[in-house]
């Protein structure tokens, strides 16, 4: 079928590509015309801005934004808003804030617009993988606009099917999910990074453990070992419980470079990981793991923290103590 | 070669049963008659006591102990050190704790023994999907008993290969692995131990959050969802960054009933976890996500904490507030 | 000086009666006429509606809202601006969220009028201790109406003058301070309930460990203790590290019930605590005490998680382990 | 009464001040003759070596040992027990492991001795406040060293009396008590220093977030702060819910500079916070808030983790996220 993409970056672009192997028809649009000029000449159809691209498409349209940055995507579905007709499908594949989806889903709802909010993950890998897709919106846009989605994701590939699932919902296993309404696929999506991000913070603390028991001094006289990181996130890889693609990706960096030497540790956090923060105060959830798991990614971006500064003045004030030296 | 297996729970008979696929020869025994003589019928031979087994090996001896408590562990080694002759082989394949093997591993070398302890994830699946092997101990004990623990292992299987390991050591590739002396093999066991708290908690905590997001009431006016944990568990199983097995474990309880309602809640921890933290106490490793996974299992365990009757107790004093009821 | 008063209860009644005593006149409001009628017996001039309230007062007014909801402070707001005159002064004196004041105090500057947050601390014992105050707004209404802040701070009292102030703000030593614009006040008092939850819970786990290291039976050998926790509190009030006024309220819970049986443990939190683990995700502040602290009170009000279940269900999966029954 | 003091650092030598100022007698000793010949000058009596300290003494002696490491405290106290009778008692005051305390215990019993664990409070305010004493060991031996521990101790002083204590121990409002066989005191006052950890990282994330709240750019459009630190940690001190001792501290250096600017934040730990946590492992008591406040001075020490590196190693490889650069 036949679908809109405005935004050309890797991943809009690797979206469009996927779709066309499998005989989409993609009219495609970016603010930068040499990726459109690349896409064109792969087959897709470049328009020349918004308007020039719903004109390209034949209703009920369906475009998909595919922007990094939250204003530019308001902008974007706004200016869309005004040159689409009812029955048309404005989908953001994004990583939005599900509330903001839910708001601009009602607006667009009050001009007979449908809304789909699309979290996408699969990254880099994408294109050959195929995309986890979690969608929010009302059921009719999702069912219409079902081939796009099942053409994305990965399908049922080489993994094992899970037991007991007879009678479930087939979509799931092929990679995609209608999750419910408006905000649905977003919210799944930021709790999945939320997982994500503890998931990478407890192997993160697991390997800096076997570096530091590796010391050579200051460790209790049990200590002397010298582990080999590479090997051991190797040999996890097989029969352990801990098998997982962020340890396939770890085990790469570490038989790469073991010490990791490219990089500093200044460790970025996306809206994703503080929205599902805010997401356990509004449910009342605790969630330790993975609060704690942002927390260390924003002290990773600061020399030292103000906090350290009072903790040194209090016991200077209570102890007389002196602040020790780095090791 | 041959192998003496003593402790034939399941995990213990298992190893014995995979060994004997490939052509090992095992002798085993148990306090209970029972499984060795199972076992017999398959191949193995019984021996009535632990000096029956030792006499039913050939000279340089390997004896695994798989047994569950540290308690009877350390007993059946003592007994055996006094039993078997120099040059022979110990093996604890239990879970240890790796200081004991420190100690263990100097008294039995005294006595011209080899020792060597032995990681064993796997767990129920490992019959067939095989089991990651994690071993410390001297290199040559290690080297002459390579035969069995490369038939234990999983082999590299269906699972593409990491990038950048040129030259890099081919066991870990196969699912074992000589981590370093004497307790390397349990601290490095201990330490995938505790990232799979860590990565268990952090799906619990994302399940938790979207069910608590489905709540029909209490929660801020953008929330409306009725999200089916088992349908995310299993999208997430294509293309996400998440992918693991524990997700697929995950995915499988939620197919066959998405509330759990055969669980309570109570959560053991092992060991492991509790020496993981005291290794990053001994190593000042920050291991938040890994400490935090271990507490919420504590908590699990009791119906309310003397600390939470503090805390209401500081709260009427202070402010007057009588305690509310729960939900 | 003159001030209105809407809302009595036990914060808004005190206040009240504190301003008497120091000789400024008050008129009061509550939609239950019988706190009103009760402060008109000790001199205070009790009005009917808003609308009387507001006629007994001389401009510029100054009016203070201390009501329990949000939601209800926000009406009465909005009420009394199109009651009163440019010039005038609303107060919030509740536990409103910062980002509220903010809004609400554009709004009413638009029509002229100032707006003061001011958080208020001191609880059950403000009547005789005097309120810490941290206040928000114009400079210029913060300064016409200093006379009843200072009334109601309690002022320098016997606490030892801290050292190197010289020259520096006196009405901090007072127990009052203009802490900024808008928003300012309770944005203070805000961060001033997360250290609250923090030394609470840091109190609360400390008494929890004393207690747990008294057990029976289950521990290490060398544990052997039977810790009076009662006198444990009272002997830290002299001379220790954690003196503090919440180490005053626990020796006191504890002195009438070292078991505090009248307590289930349910815990409750209010917005502050929230607000300060949001703002900690605003300004990328690690706070992993502060939120823990809030985490420890949403899990308190549960019998078990979600989360505990998944745990449970996944070490059913990879081991077959069955869950201990609760001790 | 009669005491003998060995160790004459700060701690050691204001005891001593404090005992003399009281009337007792002191036989002191240091490895440097120094502090020694100083409190000769004040009324000590000075000894030469071990042996002369105890031909000093009149038994049945008390001798106090007051030494930094632990190393030096064992080797002391070993070679005291060769020195002494029969019924005299030896006196651990420094920070010693409690479990090391109950092995010591047994040791010196074995001979006759009896041995108190003294945790003691009060850092460098000690000679003028007093100092909070939490004592471990034989009651026999409590009782007979009771004027000394009464007169170390702060006394009542101004501190209001806490209610419903009617019928309590009256020493614990002295500011010394009796907590429990041998080992108890250390581990009170382990405890102490654990609790102090959580309220010292409560204050220290607070006064955090207020500077990072006060940050002129990257903040939501509502923030617009520039707090006074000193003057919020000052006001709080009167009325507040969080008045404390840390309190003071915190106001006191923040007057001298509000920026901190003496200090790096590089924040020490002792072995108090270490074994507070590993008591919490051993009670299974969930210690959310002692631990991490501990992480993060292991945190503070580093430029970076080998865990931060991980983070982004993972990022580059499923995203190929770049690091950004430090603000």
């Amino acid at each position: 079928m036949q679908l809109g993409m405005i935004g050309l970056g890797r991943m809009g672009a690797n979206i469009v590509r996927r779709l066309m192997k499998a005989g989409h028809e993609c009219v495609v649009y970016d603010r930068d015309p040499k990726p459109g000029a690349a896409l064109a000449g792969e087959g897709a159809i470049a328009a020349s801005d918004l308007a020039d691209l719903v004109s390209k498409l034949k209703a009920p349209r369906a475009i998909w934004v595919m922007l990094p940055a939250g204003e530019i995507t308001e902008a974007t579905l706004k200016e869309l808003a005004g040159l689409v007709l009812p029955g048309d499908t404005l989908i953001d594949g994004g990583n939005a804030f599900w509330k903001d989806d839910v708001r601009r889903g009602k607006e667009l709802a009050a001009k007979g617009l449908h809304y789909l909010d699309v979290g996408t993950s699969g990254g880099v890998h994408g294109l050959d993988r195929g995309y986890c897709l979690m969608i929010g919106g009302a059921k009719e846009a999702f069912d219409r606009l079902e081939p796009i989605f099942k053409t994305l994701a990965p399908g049922k590939g080489g993994i094992e099917p899970t037991k007991h699932r007879d009678g479930r919902n087939p979509r799931s296993e092929e990679g995609y999910l209608h999750c419910g309404p408006v905000g649905a696929g977003h919210f799944v999506k930021m709790v999945h990074n939320g997982i994500e991000y503890g998931m990478m913070q407890a192997f993160a603390e697991g390997f800096d453990l076997l570096r530091n028991a590796s010391a050579k001094e200051g460790l209790p006289p049990e200590y002397g070992f010298d582990f080999d990181v590479a090997e051991v996130s190797e040999v996890w890889r097989r029969g352990s419980v801990v098998t997982s693609w962020l340890l396939d990706l770890t085990a790469e960096a570490l038989a790469a470079d073991e010490d990791l030497s490219a990089y500093t540790g200044n460790v970025s956090d996306s809206g994703e990981g503080r929205w599902t923060v805010e997401a356990a105060l509004d449910t009342a959830t605790p969630a330790e793991v993975l609060t704690s798991a942002l927390y260390t990614r924003f002290r990773s971006r600061k020399d030292h923290t103000f906090a350290e500064k009072i903790l040194s003045a209090m016991r200077a004030g209570f102890g007389g103590h002196v602040e020790p030296k780095k090791p």
